[in-house]
């Protein structure tokens, strides 16, 4: 996803990077007196900090103004500690699925068992670099935590948010658990598909951040529904179109290698609907080359051919505009805030409508 | 450490149980609702939070109290909080150690394995395990938090009871990173080793939790140097009596086979000073033993002759001494409530005097 300089997401990251930035500097400090060899794991969390989208605190932050609050650096503080916990995540989940790059860098684990090898230190590189990412990923995972108490708003007003702040912490890891336990079990029907992304998506990234900034500027018992009749199709709407993508996409396009997510044996809504809707011989071929790391060109060609003839892309597709259209009906309550509703409608076109 | 029924700790205990179990069954409820296949992941949560010692609770607890604090359910669950922090660490340190027993039982990672390998799914049921325990322990984290803002305290005593419990949770991970360090580089000399007593131990166990109860009570400001002045001595006293018990303990005493540590290779300060204080040809030979997973009864015993003729063992049990009448003697101060006095001198006792 891309946005212009000038869109009210970009303006929302270059305030969230700033109260990122200040955060950990101030962390490092603190780090470091107890020890100078902290300095690697500082280094590695503040890279898992850096380019990231920043869709949870442009969520939370607008799902604030869109409740009437104003644009203050408290806000963007409450927003930015949603980037720590989302740190902690991808961090843990690297360690996880064993995948050694993050954004074209190396993960977290990758950059200490570097260091390890390095320095020739004693025992196995991949082990020490599993062991620190862990601790990284806790330190973010309660730094997240400090930097929402420290952000200055009102203890009355932190307390209420804590309610979709605690609900999102438990939801995203049941969610990452039971999506692990679809990829072993093989299961991945549509169902079980399409409630892994309600909580590991469409809660997480878009519905429980608006839930806090409206809980935060006191206004959750009203606007609560309309950001949920907003964000979870719209949440769903983001990731399917990460999945056609990351099936149908222009590696230009999107920085990943064609058919990535073929390679790496993901079991996506659009390879639910593909082997829902094949025969008993495409589905056995395409189940066989699923996951297959050294799936060639023309693979990654027929197994899309069979996604697009079943009619699993256009599936796809009418979800995704039902989706968006569901969430932009949801704008519509006279209960949000003008200021919020033009970026919260430009946010719909920016996580649905990438090309291929 | 053992404590009889009536002890002002084993009080502690129960009210603590009582609470850990009461949150764990609400969680319980709202995890199953987003999906029944979580119930392992629960049992495997629940397991860890159960047979403790409470003793970070127990210090907290008593810390409060010795602020003038009442003996009120709001303390338990804010105490109790503390045991959910330690879950994470116990589950997160068994994956880092791939150690596949906690208390006698199966850790995390271990349960979710062997449900892997018994459900015959696909992949490797010790990546697998070794997932699912990451995730149940930044459960344990995020919870640690969410107890203790619902505990029911004002929120002016849960903000100000922050700034120890922040720190707390920085100190433990970094101690934790620097211990793994000492591991791989094979340092662990007598400086470095005490440096990570002291965040792992004496602040982590002892001196936070006690800030914490002050904090709470609103006397951090007053009695925060009192309980650096107990507490700092007692953990690191606490600690080196375990290290000693690790070397010297009786199997029936400790229920760990003799010698665990020395078979474990742990860095610990009995063999930072064992290290310092034998010969080349000793130290070489001590090296070598030190991490054998074959370890025999003879060659314990001999690296046992080791640390006593050594004047190891000695140095240990002299500074185990001093901090104790340290500690002791903080517990003069005319600032603390006198409910607390003699717990917190009982506390001393039960953490140091056990016999090997």
């Amino acid at each position: 996803m891309t946005f212009s300089a000038s869109s009210p997401v970009s303006f929302v990251r270059t305030a969230v990077d700033t109260e990122i930035a200040r955060f950990i500097e101030r962390r490092r400090t603190q780090l470091l007196e107890i020890g100078s060899e902290l300095a690697p794991a500082v280094d590695a969390l503040e890279a898992m900090l850096s380019g990231g989208k920043r869709l949870r605190p442009a969520f939370c932050y607008w799902g604030w103004r869109g409740a009437g609050g104003d644009d203050v650096a408290e806000i963007h503080r409450a927003a930015a500690s949603l980037e720590f916990l989302q740190a902690c995540a991808l961090i843990h989940d690297d360690v996880i699925d064993n995948s050694d790059t993050r954004r074209g860098l190396p993960a977290a684990h990758k950059r200490l068992a570097d260091l390890h090898a390095a320095e020739g230190w004693r025992g196995a590189p991949e082990a020490f670099g599993r062991g620190a990412a862990i601790l990284i990923g806790d330190l973010c995972l309660a730094w997240s935590e400090d930097l929402y108490q420290a952000s200055g708003l009102e203890l009355e007003a932190l307390h209420a948010g804590r309610t979709p702040f605690d609900a999102m912490r438990t939801e995203v890891m049941a969610g990452q658990y039971l999506d692990m336990l679809e990829q072993v079990r093989e299961g991945g029907d549509v169902e079980a598909t399409l409630r892994v992304m309600h909580y590991k998506a469409a809660k997480y990234t878009v519905e429980r951040p608006l839930h806090m900034g409206a809980a935060l500027a006191g206004r959750f018992d009203d606007l609560a529904g309309v950001y949920t009749a907003y964000g979870l199709p719209l949440g769903v709407a983001f990731q399917l179109r990460d999945d056609v993508l990351g099936v149908f996409g222009d590696p230009e396009q999107t920085g990943k290698p064609a058919g990535d997510d073929l390679r790496e044996g993901k079991r996506t809504l659009i390879v639910a609907e593909t082997l829902e809707r094949s025969g008993a011989a495409a589905r056995a071929r395409f189940l066989r080359h699923l996951g297959d790391p050294a799936l060639d060109g023309d693979a990654v060609a027929w197994m899309r051919g069979v996604a697009e003839e079943s009619g699993a892309l256009a599936a796809c597709e009418r979800r995704i505009d039902d989706y968006v259209g569901k969430a932009t009906a949801a704008l519509e309550s006279g209960l949000l805030d003008d200021a919020a509703r033009s970026p919260l409608a430009d946010l719909v076109v920016a996580a649905t409508d990438r090309k291929y």
